[in-house]
């Protein structure tokens, strides 16, 4: 199907905003008796379910909670379960590293042995930040592996982002993180034949790094997560897909990875959602699309904080008005994956899509939530039909045949 | 899953009407608030969707606008991808001319050149239908190609049907048709290697007939698009596949050439829906199956003419009543597209498609336009499930093992 797509593509100066509010989508907490969506006082995005239509996307499959990489792969219109990117990896792409083809990157942890060798603290005391970025330029300056260069890079607190760079490795490796307290530190195991070389290069990586932070307690180990390289052959990009100049207004790096990864351009963004519309204004002329990510939905549903969701879809909803109000040939909001306070957790909940311009036929749906969504005239899609519709929306697409 | 439903067909004596107005769907026109269907008074039509049941069909895949050509075959239960025919075949059938397999057609203008070679008109001044049939004779008769044979089937003003008829024919060619004014016209190309001696032999018929057309002016040139032959195989037939002696009532060259590539009698229809309507009558014994055909919807829509559009569905509203009055177990209202009269060609918005019958559950819509569809109980359907939906409703198919 994209090779039919690609050869239905025109250009136009119709632009296209894809707002994804993290972890959007909940369900029926117990103590409040309504979703999130409902609950909250949303004029704004309520006016726009008024004059819009409405559906509910599937990320991936029925029943299927997506992580934030598949999420966000699906929307952008790449198949969530062939694309197959380690987590290391969008981190690393997210903190603006240059990741090469010979680059294998992790996701790390600090982390406290006891004198038993067995994990005692999966985040080593949750280190201050300075104290992350000693440790990662101390392991950085001393791992000497002949033949592989070594890089670590700080991320939040007690999280970090090794990358290996030198000939034969593979990302097909088991992880270390045993996900609980209590029990020893497996090794680095291969998945695959091809993979044993790789097996060994980070167990030696993590043996030096041990001995190396030996003294540091609580920081005296580490545990390895996500392994990832590159994908080979790359990702296609979106300008090529879909004829898309991308730009991509993300705080978080994780999201800036992914985008960077289908090749949108990483605009500097600052912090506060008031920041992030300020840079799609500021360049406005300069691309045909804008990926918009806000992470804090997501963050209350995790915490388990309904109110704190709630309040922040209604901090946001008057700076939709300004997005909406820049003009786009089509804007859709929408989220990549569901995190219902009432779970805590990502959830397989279906995810509201509301869509809004010219050529969307005004539905029957009054309000931007999961119930009006779900019988609205959108229908219920699939995750990678939203790109397609946004072409269309957009009137970016040729007619198939005559 | 054409060899199941295969498996599952019996008889009966339940008649099945396809009713196809051609671009029935819109989207909202700025000027009326509403689309077309929306804004039409079809009381008829109406009172169906208040007895029967909606949904909205997709004919090709999200976001894509169909073809006429993908669009009826999705409809008639054809991949509309895989089945990749020519506009010169559909053509040539809908004139009644009896294809064979070794014939290669093609959609012609009659086009002007000036002095300098430069396509001035590529309709050749729309020449009156005398004229046309005149010059297609003389292109057929002087014409002399070693080895092949040759006909020039006139149609409506500027338009004609070529014919070549011989061994080693491909219909991969590129067209000649540049779309616009102001430029030189190309010769046929060979778009496979094995097309080589196909484009030489086209090249060949157009280097003659602007030799014979040199004194025509304005009608010195021809434009050639839409190269065709017969499927091979053989598209399966619609009694193979349905187990369904099928009709259609068409008015337009086109359409009566898609019926006819699936195995459908085309019959006499005239001009006028009062005409087609009466042919179903007068042949309803005859048939399992009525494919009716309604092209104003789409002139309208084409032309940009909202009030057109909408008085074409309201004249139309009467006579659907005597369709469904003729008492078959099945009716399908529906279109092949959408063209919305904001837009003024064929757009990818879903079409409404109504569902009458005994096995028919009524849903809740009250009246056949795209948003009640849209929230209808058949929910939405990929064109390919309409026929199965069809078969079933009609009672002719059997239970799916034991």
């Amino acid at each position: 199907m994209h090779d039919i797509y690609k050869h239905l593509l025109r250009k136009n100066d119709k632009k296209i905003i894809m707002m994804v509010f993290d972890g959007l989508a909940g369900c029926i907490h117990p103590d409040y008796g309504a979703t999130e969506m409902q609950a909250a006082h949303i004029p704004v995005m309520d006016e726009m379910a008024a004059k819009g239509a409405q559906g509910l996307i599937t990320h991936v499959a029925a029943g299927i909670a997506p992580g934030s990489g598949p999420g966000h792969f699906s929307l952008f219109g790449y198949d969530p379960i062939a694309t197959d990117v380690g987590r290391g990896v969008l981190e690393a792409l997210g903190v603006g590293f240059e990741l090469g083809p010979n680059d294998l990157a992790a996701r790390a942890n600090f982390a406290t042995h006891d004198n038993a060798g067995i994990l005692v603290d999966r985040r080593a005391g949750r280190p201050a930040q300075e104290r992350t970025n000693y440790l990662c330029k101390l392991l950085e300056d001393n791992i000497k592996i002949d033949g592989y260069q070594v890089f670590v890079l700080p991320g939040r607190s007690h999280r970090f982002v090794p990358i290996i760079r030198g000939k034969g490795l593979s990302d097909r490796l088991s992880e270390t993180d045993p996900q609980v307290t209590g029990t020893g530190i497996p090794d680095v195991k291969a998945m695959d034949p091809g993979a044993e070389h790789a097996a060994s290069i980070a167990n030696e990586f993590i043996r030096q790094a041990r001995a190396i932070l030996k003294n540091e307690a609580p920081q005296n180990d580490l545990l390895l997560r996500g392994w990832g390289m590159l994908p080979d052959p790359p990702i296609e990009t979106f300008d090529r897909r879909y004829g898309l100049k991308a730009a991509a207004v993300a705080t978080y790096p994780m999201y800036k990875g992914i985008a960077r990864l289908v090749g949108m351009e990483v605009l500097d963004s600052g912090k506060t959602f008031e920041q992030e519309v300020e840079t799609v204004r500021k360049h406005w002329d300069d691309y045909d699309f804008f990926y918009v990510h806000r992470k804090e939905t997501d963050s209350a549903g995790h915490a388990g904080d309904f109110k704190a969701k709630v309040r922040e879809l209604e901090a946001c909803d008057p700076l939709i008005k300004e997005l909406w109000g820049l003009g786009p040939g089509v804007m859709l909001i929408t989220g990549d994956h569901a995190t219902p306070t009432a779970i805590r957790e990502h959830s397989f909940h279906e995810v509201p899509a509301l869509f809004n311009g010219d050529l969307v036929i005004t539905d029957h749906t009054m309000a931007f939530d999961e119930v009006q969504a779900g019988s609205g005239m959108v229908g219920h899609i699939h995750g990678t039909d939203v790109m397609p519709l946004l072409l269309a929306f957009a009137g970016r697409l040729l007619k198939f045949k005559s």
